[in-house]
């Protein structure tokens, strides 16, 4: 495990309540950064955060859940290391943080935030199917934002 | 002073660097918002949020200012509570839980996450000149920004 | 009101449950710090909170109340300016970042924490009847407790 | 590593420029996590901090840091996992928040807000040459702290 801290850190943020399409293009998402020998940070709760992180399990990945309350329990299943902020929606600029590189998927208002922070961060923003928002790059599929995500070309 | 607590307040988001005509709209803003008695809430710093506070002060308001760093001088000159937060961008989310309506002007992508984390608390958020975003009231003046983050009609 | 940021800030901290004698003190505290010209900052909730922010509005002082939750109702009655924080016993920083100087009286681990912000801010922080740390000034009367925190010699 | 989720985790607080006997005693408080097969978590910085990170991975254990500032690379080198949270001080709430109990080592008056956050968020406080302080249970070597941080008896 000594080579975690060396690995690169893309963070899927989205939606709660995602449609099927947007929970499977996570998972794969997810399952893909796990490949790439990514760790995958995300919000830790549920939807569009747990899919993805169920696919980075699946794949062998690490996963960190940066979850609003003050439980770490907060986090989903799918979450290796949780960290509790007990912040609430302020959380949003953690998670934005702790990546270096953002997937957005699906996802409203928290996602949008989250959108927001990245790119105050200077972190690049990858969107499938999410807000169209001037400095978020648009991908056409799961593979096509992992791959900006990491610093590869569209 | 025994009432201000009962007064509205209005938050001013909005870009640290606006042009001419929105720093115009954002002293009208808060000149508005001042005559009618609300009270002014703000990122305390420059721009849009120097604009508005300058506004209200004219027209006798109050102003609050709810700053990024840890030091109350940070704010711009025309904050009457200057309050300090030391938690960086993060305070975007106590800027937009402080206000029962925001009004948008100009502004990048710390005013973006302002928009979000408005609608998220269920705040009326207004925009002037900003950010066209699903969930934003649009105002094509001061007078009818404030008329709608005041809960009249447009 | 264009005055209000030329005062000086005194912090009041101390426990939600305070006895008969640390209430007292409290209030007492707060009115001579209204007297003093003063502003009067706290924790916004009850007990020590409370009572010295009654104290400081029966002097016709300002009283500003930091609260850990996401609503400035969740403020005593005695606040005129609540501010909602929403990041919950982290709020107890800011509360020590915004006085020139705090005064603790009482006071269980929260008020604890708050003296340890208060000395890590290079704030003068002054106890009455409270946790006996290195580094607090002891004071015997809320007399002597606000003259040393505005300043005076024991 | 899909056991990381399911061990316990000790949280080590403590000063940033502890004594040689300090220092020490935190490299064996931090092997000995690692021995019982816990977490550590700290707040990512030096002295203490780093001294036990630096006995974990000596000892084949896992560490998070989370730190003040707003990039992970503030964190010593002995961190695996770093979580920035840009929210300076306030970041104290968040170590306490994410420990199952916390041996303070030394320390200053970080250290002593953690140990009052310890002690708000229900967690078992072990002291070793530490604040002398209500609630925190003293142990006299690293063995012992571990011992009763893992919820065994002194």
């Amino acid at each position: 495990m000594t080579d975690i801290r060396e690995r690169k850190r893309i963070g899927v943020i989205g939606g709660a309540r995602p449609d099927m399409a947007s929970r499977e293009a996570a998972v794969r998402v997810g399952e893909l950064i796990a490949i790439a020998g990514a760790v995958l940070v995300c919000g830790g709760l549920g939807g569009v955060m747990e899919a993805a992180a169920l696919g980075a399990k699946k794949a062998g990945g690490l996963t960190i859940g940066i979850v609003p309350g003050g439980s770490t329990s907060e986090a989903n299943p799918a979450i290796d290391v949780p960290i509790a902020t007990g912040i609430g929606y302020a959380r949003n600029a953690i998670v934005a943080l702790n990546a270096d590189a953002l997937i957005a998927i699906d996802g409203e208002y928290g996602t949008l935030s989250e959108i927001a922070y990245g790119i105050i961060y200077g972190k690049t923003v990858v969107g499938l199917g999410t807000w169209d928002i001037r400095g978020v790059i648009p991908a056409q599929t799961p593979e096509e934002a992992v791959r900006l995500a990491l610093g590869g070309r569209s």
